[in-house]
């Protein structure tokens, strides 16, 4: 295992001591227990926005924190969900009297703490809300998964919620919008490679050299199946057409098209892919308004990626289109 | 080699379509020869700020080209210089009858071409003058290169020269501020793992299992040594004694830390080495005022990364905190 880190054990606390030095200006770094929250904390009657889930995918966790973004998160372990006194910590920091939402990728692990923590904000009179992501369509329920698995769609839904919060959507209209963007979007992604835990030292799944999995989780969860290489456009017909088919697009609609990268697919290769799927798109008639391509939500260093898929109606294009400062996604107004 | 392309021959123009496809806001793309420019063209009366180089280092290419950095880029083809005409071309685009800065890497072919290309632009009647950016501080002369290597500072100096273009800077005073700018950075990296360039098809270099190379350039050239692996810790202190020991940092200065990643080492990784280079330069008394980390110049699927230190005064505090608004690198006002 070659990796820049020290001893493996201190692999989170120093990558995130590094991570809230160097942006100590957008988010404030809590280690006990661990989570991040909003440099200057809770906005005032604003609603709140919450999300959490297991390290490794960075930019996700203290990443996405910021204006126009996420409140506060909680990262767990390495592909570990957070504790309930992470989320209730994240949720305490979000809070600015309005209601907090929490935004729950969908693994089990994780909408049990999530739950837990839920329970444990009512009993200190914070409501809470609570929306699952599960955008990926490749399979229905997964390793960890009962159900669809959250994946790359995910980032999209916690930029254009939290947009909708600082446009002052209270609570009912922010979990409103947010089943909105996640019943409007659908991903399937593929690896070439797996990734490496540092405190497990392996990787995470065996692919053969010329071997690749077709509707892959981003923990290495089983896919649709193994196949052996081939050109990326026929790919990208399998991760295209299962999308259109699960949303059924109709010619004239708008769409996001937003490719994420894994780790390590170059992003030439990432622009590949997007070149095919917009062909594909175009030619059914729909049209791509918005994209968006880049490594959003990673595996740590595993080669791979996914395309999402999202219908754009008014409303949704204006909170793709709002601004945002976070470490791991910034737009100007 | 699985890598997400088509045939190896077309790998360039589908992923550039698709780039340009995905920024068509931001940038306009044209094919003969090979060039980008900013969406709109020219900007009348500002001077041009115009770069080129080998493809394989994404987002440096179009993903640096719009408002607040280049007017226009010639990429070449993987690893390789572009040609005159290319450079000839981006430079015409990039005219806006106030003369137009060549900022250029340190890489023999490059000097040559841009050279041609600014003679070129003269017989055209379009002012040239040229900037060379050699911040490697790792090695004096290497395979492809007299003098030391342009590498990762090259992005900083393209956004912070051309934030001093859009703030009106002649193309003199941009000149002088771009020398400037790389007199005071130096950078040094280390590889873990090779890229494999799609047209050759096999790794650009061999690293054993439990090797990597101090102080490697960007293309695999040759280092300072070859070692075996060892703790992140032990690797920072060589690449940011060497950085600080040329550019003679003083108790009290400020300073931008900026790691960059190659390709495939996870932003967690990066975020480790920024958090032992900030403790080292908070030991001498230097303080790090702005903060930059993540993938800005690549090396396809190379596993490594490199830190770059820059002093910063108020006015290069000033170029860098300006608004910019490409595929690769944005912020708001």
């Amino acid at each position: 295992m070659k990796k820049l880190i020290n001893d493996p054990e201190d692999v989170l606390s120093e990558f995130m001591r590094g991570f809230s030095i160097a942006h100590k200006d957008i988010v404030e770094y809590k280690t006990d227990p661990v989570h991040f929250h909003r440099a200057g904390g809770a906005v005032q009657g604003k609603t709140g926005l919450v999300s959490g889930g297991g390290s490794g995918h960075e930019p996700l966790g203290g990443g996405y924190v910021g204006a126009g973004m996420l409140d506060a998160v909680a990262p767990g372990a390495f592909f570990s969900s957070p504790t309930p006194d992470q989320i209730l910590a994240a949720t305490e920091a979000a809070n600015g009297g309005a209601g907090v939402l929490h935004l729950v990728l969908n693994y089990t692990g994780d909408i049990l703490n999530f739950e837990m923590a839920a329970e444990l904000a009512a009993a200190e009179d914070i409501e809470v809300a609570t929306v699952v992501i599960d955008d990926d369509v490749a399979v229905e329920n997964s390793t960890w998964t009962a159900g669809r698995r959250g994946v790359a769609g995910a980032i999209a839904a916690m930029k254009m919620t939290g947009a909708a919060t600082d446009l002052g959507y209270d609570l009912a209209k922010t979990a409103e919008v947010c089943t909105k963007i996640n019943d409007s979007m659908g991903t399937m992604g593929l690896a070439l490679t797996a990734c490496t835990v540092p405190t497990a030292g392996k990787p995470s799944f065996d692919l053969g050299p010329d071997e690749i999995e077709l509707g892959i989780g981003v923990h290495g969860e089983p896919g649709v199946k193994r196949v052996p290489m081939m050109q990326v456009d026929e790919i990208v017909d399998v991760l295209v057409d299962a999308v259109v088919k699960d949303l059924k697009f109709e010619r004239g609609e708008n769409v996001l098209l937003y490719i994420n990268g894994l780790g390590a697919t170059p992003l030439s290769e990432q622009y590949i892919m997007y070149n095919h799927a917009w062909d594909k798109l175009d030619a059914l008639g729909v049209n791509v308004t918005r994209s968006q391509v880049g490594n959003y939500f990673t595996s740590l260093e595993m080669a791979g990626a996914s395309v999402t898929i999202m219908r754009l109606d008014e409303e949704l294009t204006k909170l793709y289109d709002a601004p945002v400062h976070t470490a791991g996604w910034r737009k100007g107004v």
